[in-house]
């Protein structure tokens, strides 16, 4: 599973070489998290990213601190919201690779949940952010899954990106505006 | 602040009573995973308790164990999800109270989140139980923020609720059938 990042941990208990790692995998949540904060402040959309699921088994009840607890996996995607009186639903990861973006980054139930809010008709995608050549590309549910259930596939190609996705422009405010996009292409 | 129920440390570390309690508070929370499971088992809807936002503070990273976390003040309602297209969003709460529901048991950043549906046009309402009457009801959002505002109150009287909200029939499957209200009711 993957552990999530942007937690408290990454800050507190690592070594330089964690920190390096742990800012670089947050730097797409951390932009994400700032263009929700300014949609939210312009009252554009309202998404937020779900907590991430933890499993407590010893609480010290006099301080109400957690003594003991686990990370779960997640069953849905992390981000959800509202625009527009429409459901919003994404993933967002980032990757090192150049060629492709690896598929191992996304759980079963995760494509599973995507599927279904794809039948509840709500707007869903995936956000992706190649680190490498700078670009972060919006995929709609619908073209990932026609792509993972054409073959057996393990990752998604750079160009698929190119040829299915929209390149989201990285500016100062709104950081990564994917609204753009869903209004433009988004069927709203 | 409110301390989450229906984690796992009120099954594991407590004694007789506190199991009583946790029983009980964790009646409608219990009721609404059953039907949203129901729900989502029959594409109905797509609706979640989104996880406890929980701060950690210290991990073991050879166990991935977590040894010192405390729990956050959530900053949205518990549940969010999708319903033919639409963002549905709510809060549930029960109360020992027979003649009203005190407001302590939401937040102020509960209320403003609320507000903040309400101007993206989501489907948005609070479900309160009243434990001694055996009685689940449905308010829309936007008559929980009309009677709050007219007044300063502390509690929402029961009769309100008669008045204004939808009586939710509990029944075996699915166990609190919030949608019929929504789709009679609810401007889908």
């Amino acid at each position: 599973m993957n552990y999530p990042k942007g937690t408290n941990m990454e800050k507190q208990n690592t070594t330089a070489k964690q920190i390096i790692y742990g800012n670089r995998g947050m730097n797409l949540e951390n932009d994400l998290n700032i263009t929700n904060e300014y949609y939210r402040d312009h009252d554009l959309a309202l998404v937020y990213k779900k907590p991430t699921p933890i499993k407590i088994s010893k609480v010290n009840y006099d301080t109400m601190k957690i003594t003991e607890a686990f990370f779960e996996s997640p069953s849905t995607t992390d981000y959800n919201g509202i625009y527009q009186g429409k459901y919003l639903d994404f993933e967002a990861k980032e990757t090192n690779q150049k060629t492709a973006f690896p598929l191992k980054n996304i759980h079963k139930h995760q494509l599973k949940h995507m599927e279904a809010v794809l039948r509840q008709q709500g707007i869903c995608f995936l956000i992706v952010r190649f680190n490498k050549r700078d670009e972060t590309f919006l995929l709609f549910a619908k073209d990932l899954m026609d792509y993972i259930k054409e073959k057996d596939v393990s990752s998604i190609p750079h160009s698929y990106f190119e040829e299915k996705g929209f390149l989201i422009e990285t500016k100062y405010h709104p950081r990564v505006d994917y609204l753009k996009i869903i209004k433009e292409h988004g069927g709203v």
